[in-house]
């Protein structure tokens, strides 16, 4: 099965290499990336554990593109957030090439389509064009990182692996929300796209289900560390997002500024909607990874909390 | 099972109406109508059947149709396609009293969510807001209507029954389409209504495919005369579209320029693109009618030709 794959270098992309090469030796391997990079560090790693590393722009030459997609069986897209719609010279050549499945760059939290997050509303943008052309496609989404869940220990023994500390808790704490090991999201991609079942679908992938109170009580008993509760409220929460959304409103196409926004709908989504959840992905259309692979071994949230513990742990984003 | 139902005048809703008290004595079933249209002939015909008649407006106040939905297990919506978004505060309203089940108005032709079709838009921009609050749904939609599919015949004799003649064939006339006699609609809605498996679907009811070169052959064949095969080109048909829609890129509002799109759209779309299909519809996400009620029966298309020439069809929009 020949595999191509869009921003392998960055943590969805790296994770996916490996997964897929830890899972099977089926897979063809071949990492797009940018000339500039071709010797990059990363792409070293990918070519010694076997990847085709190749050169090519996702926004065309759509004849350069349909001829490196030609003969793939499936075309993975983990791209940055901020060239998401860049995608849409890529999906038409892979229409061209006649691809067998297209997988868009989502892995991330369940949400509804619109009304909820600007960048869940790119994503179904690109799903809707994948749409308006048949693409064979299969829509991944893996709920929210381990490593973007924990606090911070008063030790300070963690913070090495820690880019964004979640220390205070949404709301009142106790909105589920289903969340992953990085690492694992590539193992569970393996599944998907060697399975006809998910072809022309969409598919939740997710390890556990817990709340905020949750994860805090998992620090504290695995630590031997108290941690103080503070709580931001839906109201303060509300009230940051409209500063922040204002900035957009006033047209600011900074980065930064909507990067804060993204943030905050995120943290509003899981943390105080509740949307990031198997029932609300069932809801939305979703099939669920758990009900498809129900013996898939997976990396709990406390074997993570461990891992920070004994030093093992990679901070992402590094 | 209590069904509230509006816009039960219009073609739609009236099919839907008699197709309930047709299938099931269970359904109790209230049409919900303008005050100035609560005597009118066709709400004293739905009260000779059986339905209950409120006046209410879908627009709000917000408490009055909370009271109203309070109670419903299915809410359906065959509003007017020029008051679609109207729907929203409806929705809302549904989502406060906690109504079991909500069909929006779709009861159209299959076509990908965006790009294709602005009437579609507007009915997916509804039902993402339905999926926003997490409403339980039905979407159903039932492909294009006999009443809409046959052209005229020299003699002029099933003039009577036909409000827009497609005495033109698309393309190479060779894109099948699904479609369905619009009294059978209503039968489709009373099974899917009372069926779990359709809870939070999407559901594409048809009751036969057929391409315009077979619709012409059973015209000729069944009337014994002979038809003239004008062909209008996918170029020709763009062109009237380009047309169309600079009047609306123009800024007009004007319901005849919108509407006119609309049809030219349609056309496109059943016509050119072979969008209205079940293996399209499959694509998208829905459920096959054909496959949750395989002993269904339904008319013909054979059978409402007869019923044209035997002068008992029925005029829409009469």
């Amino acid at each position: 099965m020949k595999v191509v794959i869009f921003g392998a270098s960055g943590e969805t992309g790296r994770s996916i290499v490996k997964g897929l090469f830890e899972s099977s030796t089926d897979f063809e391997i071949i990492c797009v990336t940018r000339k500039a990079s071709i010797n990059s560090k990363q792409n070293e790693e990918f070519r010694k554990i076997g990847a085709r590393v190749v050169a090519a722009d996702m926004k065309g030459p759509e004849e350069d593109l349909v001829q490196l997609l030609t003969g793939a069986d499936v075309v993975i897209s983990a791209v940055n957030a901020a060239v998401l719609t860049d995608q849409i010279p890529l999906v038409d050549a892979a229409k061209k090439a006649g691809v067998g499945r297209f997988v868009p760059c989502s892995f991330m939290t369940v949400a509804p389509p619109r009304g909820v997050m600007l960048l869940r509303e790119t994503k179904e943008d690109v799903l809707d064009h994948i749409k308006k052309i048949y693409l064979p496609y299969t829509f991944i989404d893996v709920g929210w990182w381990f490593q973007l869940s924990s606090p911070r220990l008063p030790s300070g023994r963690i913070d090495y692996a820690i880019p964004f500390p979640n220390d205070r808790i949404l709301g009142d704490g106790k909105a589920p929300s289903a969340c992953t090991h990085i690492k694992d999201i590539g193992r569970y991609v393996a599944k998907v796209i060697a399975d006809r079942r998910t072809l022309n679908k969409s598919v939740f992938t997710y390890s556990e289900v817990l709340t905020s109170n949750e994860i805090f009580d998992i620090v504290e008993r695995l630590s031997g560390e108290a941690l103080e509760r503070k709580y931001t409220t839906e109201a303060e929460l509300n009230a940051q997002l409209s500063e922040a959304e204002k900035v957009l409103q006033a047209g600011s196409k900074d980065y930064a500024a909507i990067s804060t926004v993204w943030v905050l709908q995120y943290s509003r989504s899981w943390g105080i909607r509740g949307d990031n959840t198997p029932e609300n992905a069932r809801y939305l259309g979703y099939i669920i990874g758990k009900d498809l692979y129900p013996d898939m071994d997976f990396t709990t949230f406390e074997d993570y909390v461990n891992e920070m513990l004994q030093g093992k742990a990679e901070k992402p984003y590094a």
